[in-house]
């Protein structure tokens, strides 16, 4: 028995000459015994804290995509090799030598084209408790306390959003049969989530049907003589909301957009047009949910959500609120009412990675309901039996890492009041550039702010004389000639690393796409200064565009 | 505008005496520039890199679930403070003494209850990197360079599995167009994953139809003629399939359950049978996939993988493998071959936090057709846009952090032979344990080990000679009397906090159900002395049980 564990000692050990041996093996698995490992190890994380940022210093890091193919080239060997190739020393060399100099510098105050920013130091160090830990809070049995953390870390989300009483908080916070969120990987799996509980509480089991849960949509349309089942949210939604509606079996196409007002929010008049169309046409179809956005993805405008969610009321709706981007809003006693009537939703998405400042990824979703998961509930025979307090029993996912330690750390860390000022910054912040943008003649503003995330594009003050006093076709050919433009200046911008400002596309009803330049504040080292220097550089790299 | 940048004093700070403000904040985005600064969080990771290690080096960590509940108390304060409570020191040493003691100590050679264990010590070093450079690799204007690495390990891997020419992957590992695989959460999602693909697979656009992804599982059904669509799998199957089932709208009801062989592998004749059945006397009823398991969740067996998917090939139908558990064998030269059969599948499951011992979690699905995923591919305006190389195009989850580079660096460090020694020693430890029980009369091995996953009970020998002597009824009682011994004997092991081993229940058609004690062998450290170790309690905690 004990033969494999002696020493392997391989002839054809590769170039690196390392060999994998069972004693080398077992060594890195223990806590190592001598003073010159620990240092060792701990030097490892000196140059993780600062070679990688050194290095990232330098650039925002997005260059030509002909150079990432170039690059790609590199990393074309599908081989494992038999024996080592690197020790963890060479690895985090080559990572900040060959890598982080490619990879994007999402952390620098010019990188303000998506929702990806500079986090604060102390989160690298809470991500790595909770790979030493290395809990899986799938059960209690393989996490134990950190359970109990997850609980208390998602009724504090909860009371952000729905401010419950004391009362509510103390009697839910630790039962365990009730759930008052979930962690997933990210908002796009939250949006899932909360349209999966939808749609099993609008199918539920009865007499002859087991649910749709257990039997499937088609079975669950026959026993509640429904044909089609569609969801409304605004044309801004996030394209999760298609793809979660395609994972359930509802299909992408049966969501229905509802047309936006003037200030890139949910027109309140044309959402109950489209469903009183529904209820007095249709008959055969449900309407599974009203999704409104705080905080869209291309605009950050945030719907009407005290009005949305009268109308579900009335109509007996469930109503989900995609707060993926805005729901720590919620935080800034400055700002927190732009996302008023979020706490008559039945349930939440908010993102942890986005304006809570966690590391890559962490997504979440809140019910009203501490019941509402039940209907989503499973068990197996060696873990999350009924009645357990195992967080896996109502959860999307399996086995999962316990980011809910690294939230709950930082808002120790930030306090609510550290939290807002990041808020309130890229708010003003925001706000600020605004003005900025109508101030040089070179742009345009297209949509003005609500929260900190605002589109302009470059429209030349020529072509805005011409557009003034022409007709619908010419106005066509210039929408055409502007979008070229954008297009062509946020790729040499981009190619050129210093800056980073994303572009997108905005359909109106009605009206033609035009591609708009679109930025994201939230770094709080992104000021004035940076942002007169972006402007600069776009106006630079306009004049230098060839003749049109 | 510059006035919010002042330092906010606040008057009424809590009884932390920390205030959030501005300069404080803006701080700890920026790379310290002071030696003091550095230093300090420096210490913090060797604090965090130790300091945990020797807490959890204590006990297992598994305590009676009366104590958590009190513990959990401490957990019930719903109320984020508005100022700081605490600095970074404070959060990690609260961490150190207070979290990691009740943690559970999966790192231990005595916890082989789940299959969850110690990770290499570089592993924490690994996921540090990812969290620093915090990059997003649902789009390349966040990720770049960590999106094309991400394209080579998803190709290593897939070659593990399916081991296609050289050419194949010099075409398809960098060619945006191609997908070899994708990265999820957990296996959980990797198998929703895979039977997403399968349904739309299943029920692809034709005339009047645009497939179940837009138009839904309803519609589907009646452009296909379907009444009702099933999978088939062991009734060892891990639940994670029934919920696959439940999310995408097919009903968790409609998984077929197959008899299992005297080894606890799927009953090749029983599959034939049941697809007979269906596809004789059920005409609307649709086989959507087979799914075999390569190391069942509770006795670690593998499914007959080739002739499966050879029956699935005669009928069309999709073959997917779960390998969450099992897949990494396919690194061990000696033991490759217990997988064979799995280079036949459709699609194949792999867990990293699993035998590739990475930190949680990390799931990820394979296709055998570089082309699969297309039928799952989602687009939007500001991100994957059609032909970009965005790695989310083809995705069930959005923004998520790049876990490859974790993976891609350990398979460097490791080589083939580091992994297959690891692999090795699971299995051949596992064969020794069970031979080590067979020998032991108050035990009986329940289910000899395959891979490295056995379970056996505690059965007095006057009881077993009682079972030999004695009827069907008397038998019944026997049964539950011994589930008794072992449920209870389970519970004070795990309470005793020395050494763990799970339980389950294991249902067999035509027999009463019985419970088990599971046993995991892929710690390292784990050897026979320790398992010996661990038999010794639960003969002493049964010799203490109280007369029944």
């Amino acid at each position: 028995m004990n033969k494999k564990y002696q020493t392997i000692i391989s002839t054809d050990a590769e170039k690196s000459g390392l060999v994998a041996n069972w004693e080398t093996l077992q060594r890195i698995f223990i806590r190592p015994e001598n003073e010159a490992s620990r240092i060792a190890l701990v030097k490892y994380m000196e140059q993780i804290l600062f070679g990688l940022h050194d290095f990232l210093q330098k650039h925002v890091g997005i260059t030509r995509e002909a150079g990432l193919r170039q690059l790609s080239d590199r990393f074309k060997n599908s081989a494992i090799g038999k024996h080592p190739e690197k020790k963890l020393a060479d690895v985090i060399q080559g990572i900040i030598e060959d890598i982080a100099p490619h990879a994007v510098n999402v952390a620098s105050p010019y990188f303000i084209g998506h929702m990806t920013s500079a986090i604060p130091f102390f989160m690298v160090h809470l991500a790595t408790i909770v790979s030493a830990l290395n809990q899986n809070v799938v059960k209690l049995e393989t996490s134990k306390i950190v359970s109990v953390l997850e609980r208390q870390v998602l009724a504090k989300i909860h009371r952000i959003i729905y401010d419950f009483s004391e009362d509510f908080y103390d009697f839910h916070i630790q039962r365990p049969e009730s759930t008052l969120g979930s962690f997933v990987e990210d908002g796009t799996l939250a949006n899932l989530t909360a349209l999966w509980v939808a749609r099993n509480r609008c199918f539920p089991p009865g007499p002859g049907f087991e649910g749709v849960e257990a039997e499937g949509v088609a079975a669950a349309f026959r026993a509640h003589q429904v044909d089609r089942c569609v969801i409304l949210v605004s044309r801004l939604g996030h394209y999760s909301l298609e793809k979660a509606c395609g994972v359930l079996g509802i299909g992408n196409g049966n969501i229905i957009p509802v047309d936006i007002d003037a200030d890139n929010r949910m027109d309140i008049g044309a959402l109950k047009r489209e469903i009183a169309v529904i209820r007095n046409q249709s008959p055969g179809v449900k309407i599974l949910a009203v999704v409104g956005i705080a905080g869209t993805t291309e605009t950050g405008t945030v719907d009407p959500l005290g009005e949305i969610a009268d109308v579900c009321r009335t109509h007996g709706v469930h109503f989900h609120v995609d707060a993926a981007w805005g729901g720590p809003v919620r935080l800034s006693d400055k700002y927190r009412t732009l996302l008023n009537g979020v706490e008559k939703a039945d349930s939440v998405t908010i993102d942890g990675h986005k304006q809570f400042y966690m590391p890559m990824s962490c997504g979440m979703v809140y019910f009203k309901d501490p019941q509402a998961m039940d209907s989503v509930a499973y068990h197996a025979a060696y873990i999350a039996r009924p009645g357990s307090v195992d967080l896996g029993i109502r959860s999307l996912v399996g086995s999962r890492s316990a980011v809910s330690l690294i939230l709950g750390s930082a808002i120790e860390i930030m306090g609510r009041k550290g939290y807002a000022l990041l808020i309130d910054h890229g708010i003003e912040t925001a706000a600020a550039f605004a003005e900025l943008i109508k101030r040089r003649p070179l742009f345009e503003l297209v949509t003005p702010p609500e929260l900190n995330i605002l589109t302009y594009r470059i429209f030349p003050g020529p072509l805005k004389q011409e557009w003034r006093s022409t007709g619908l076709e010419k106005r066509k050919q210039l929408t055409r000639k502007l979008n070229h433009i954008n297009i062509t200046v946020q790729r040499m911008q981009r190619e050129a690393g210093n800056s980073f400002v994303s572009r997108t596309t905005l359909r109106r009803s009605g009206a033609d796409d035009i591609v708009v330049l679109r930025s994201v504040i939230m770094n709080p080292l992104t000021n004035m200064a940076v942002l007169t220097d972006i402007l600069n550089e776009q106006e630079y790299l306009y004049h230098r565009l060839p003749e049109t």
